[in-house]
């Protein structure tokens, strides 16, 4: 699958690592510790997996320094950063394809969109009016880039991906198949006279800065007035919610289903465990960590781990939760002290 | 980017509300905070923004009477409801775009659909056999509708959203980008003889009454038999799921990420927040609210208010929730009791 | 709208129930007992709908042996287990329709791919290069088949679903509207000389056997290296998140909004209820039983029926919940104690 080859030598100077077994020996890809060739390098970073690592077939494996111990006549790439290794390696296999220039006479691009010639706009995809699409840019089919919107260079819509109108998109911008980005914000005002929710006009925008990645059917609302925005280099899985007038800070990671409600501010490096969510107008400081499935419903400082909901202090919710697997003991046992001690008072 | 200038005096009028300051002083758009020159108007509704109001560059700013007193010599628009002017406020800056009647030549409109000449389709949009689309609908690039699904006048399908076969939309019907009515319910038996889940044919509709709202991604099930609906004026946010055979009464707020099970029945005007979830079959009363990440396992009276997993009273809950933050301490206390009554008591 | 009409002898004999009532009643269809009517069969599955069975014009209804006794005058149809009666029934009403081979001329395919002639793609779909499309195959507008991806006989694409290059597709798979195979895993380095989360390139892919059903807008992703597999028979809801190098057993079912977190294992016949999660590399044993909302921190054994965040064993989850929810009440109880054992002891 891979282009070509490399030596465990190569590989691990790329990487940063070293080398115990045989530097010269030829590798042509990576696969899994289960199916890996005698050719090919596999990646062992979890004890659950340390039955695979021995009985595996791979030529070489990628390990951090803790696993190197026990794998004598192994072929072994160690890195102190196993998983940055990992990283470069499947990096130097699979360079990112060149796609060519192209514009499907299929797509609809309109005559005042300003589209790169060096832009591939595949079958089906739409530029609305006054778009301005950048160099090396990639529209999957059936993607979507509306009235306005700007997208800087190489960025990717995959297929059905979604750009709203008058949104930006910075450099090296990846959307996921089905992301959306700029659907309105859910802004309206009960009118109780006419009885009746008054949609609230969301004329605002969303701004993902360069290098953002927006993972598939995952949305991110454009404000109300003025703008939602993405930081730089900030990771977004897949159904992440990201509600009108939200900053994320640069360089964070929204696993999974996260939810983060209108006008909540994160700051740089945050990390929202999948189904964690933040209610609107909350705040979380730089570097901190919420776990997964937390429900953040006051502001969290900087640097701070919480877990639970409401959310709190991680250690805290650790010693909450296991006392709450044994809450009904718990109870019983006040039971029997209100028993013991209604005995000795001689009275309730 | 407004397309008039109103006074501050009008713009009262317009939103019922009053002006402390300069009434004849010209604004031209709305702005946040942070970024409003002198002749835009800002919105101040959150105690969060104190600072940033202090320090606003804005000509006006409109906020509730509470927040009026300490802002001496400030243009101000008071209003009681102060969400409520803001929306006619931003309504009347943004009226919504008039669309030009068109059938895009890329669009696929099947010959015995019948497609309004005031509706416009864009490319990409694809109209089944037998469809009724209504006068001044807009279909979106890449939008669906199915065969012999109905559209009110006016209906709005964003980019990619989708109607499905025999579904209904009332007027005003707007769907964000992706959104789904109609796919399948997740109806199977198991059938222990063949080992294997055997699909219930899904073959009811649903149906979205009118001014009816859908967010981004956010999907709508088909029944099994008859029909999911969603009543009037209920606003639907980003990725929620409304599963067979659910009724929405009107007017309710479903926020991002919900999920209502099959056959649960929702009352007027109910209020789901964030990832809130209600079991299948459960029935939820007229102007019920349930808070954020709610669980509904048994049905909810009218008109409470209800938090928590499983769903609760919200006192209880805030109450529940309060000594669940303290659960370790009372573990430790419980077991400090023990020990003391054991020596009081001499025995176990 | 059903194509034929049967007896309720014969539908009790296609079923494998038994008749009360009137053999040859002719019936032409099914619908809810609110609104059926003298000529169609209902349905009476659950305990809540009692008084709409009482009140039904049903010419005749389905119903397990438990309902049955109190209904003297009624047409029934009683089976031992009547959901399943019931999927049949609907099925003889409601065959699959045969889809009409074409490849609208609106439709890209490219040269190279091989799509069977008996396959129907819809227009705006879009099959990329070398993609095998296999016999039966109906592709909806707007749907996706990218570079070298492989669909089995009979699949159904639903308009706008997705499966990404290189994906494998068994038969009769159906992916509802929306629904994305293939997506980029979630899977970043963190390069701390750099400053910057690298991009580990997703270069497995994702299989989904035959006969696998994926709601909308759900998303299933590739794999790092190898698959992600979900077995024969798993029938997936919306919205639910399968992460990368996940494997699903067979015949298992994941709920709406469940998400499945990388490296996750599931066996056959597991049940996750409804915005349940699982985490990262935990395992799921065979016919293993999660109830809605649930989040596995902890490996699940095979056959167990599990609840809670974090999840535990149901019936540890019923008492402790119990308990919760007269936690504040055990708090003031454990005060109390402390107050009258501090009388009895005389000291703190």
């Amino acid at each position: 699958m891979a282009a070509r080859t490399f030596t465990l030598a190569e590989l691990a100077a790329l990487a940063g690592g070293t080398v115990q077994g045989d530097p010269v020996l030829q590798l042509s890809g990576l696969a899994p510790l289960e199916s890996a060739g005698p050719a090919e390098l596999a990646y062992f970073n979890h004890a659950n997996y340390a039955q695979a690592f021995a009985q595996s077939a791979a030529g070489a494996v990628i390990v951090a320094g803790r696993f190197a111990v026990a794998s004598p006549g192994r072929n072994l790439l160690i890195a102190a950063d196993a998983a940055l290794a990992f990283a470069r390696i499947v990096r130097a296999f699979h360079p990112a394809p060149q796609a060519l220039a192209e514009r499907a006479p299929q797509a609809f691009v309109h005559p005042s969109a300003e589209v790169d010639p060096s832009a591939r706009i595949e079958p089906f995809a739409y530029v609305g009016a006054g778009a301005r699409v950048g160099p090396g840019c990639v529209l999957g089919p059936n993607a979507f880039v509306g009235e306005g919107a700007q997208l800087g260079a190489d960025c990717r819509l995959g297929p059905g991906a979604k750009v709203l109108h008058g949104c930006v998109l910075g450099a090296r911008v990846s959307l996921q198949p089905g992301a959306v980005v700029g659907g309105d914000g859910f802004g309206y005002a009960f009118d109780a006279a006419a009885g009746e929710h008054l949609k609230i006009p969301q004329v605002g925008i969303a701004v993902l800065e360069d290098d953002v990645e927006l993972g598939a059917n995952a949305c991110v609302d454009r404000a109300t007035l003025g703008e939602t925005r993405i930081g730089r280099g900030t990771k977004i899985d897949n159904l992440v919610q990201v509600g009108h007038n939200v900053t994320v800070g640069p360089r964070s990671i929204l696993c999974g289903q996260v939810g983060i409600a209108g006008s909540a501010k994160l700051g740089e490096g945050v990390v929202l465990g999948g189904q964690a969510a933040v209610a609107d107008h909350r705040q979380i400081g730089a570097g901190a960590k919420l776990a997964g499935r937390s429900g953040v419903t006051f502001d969290v400082p900087a640097g701070e781990v919480w877990a639970g909901f409401p959310a709190q202090p991680h250690r805290t919710w650790l010693r909450n939760t296991a006392a709450a697997a044994e809450l009904a003991e718990l109870s019983a046992e006040v039971r029997r002290l209100r028993a013991e001690l209604s005995r000795l008072g001689g009275k309730k």
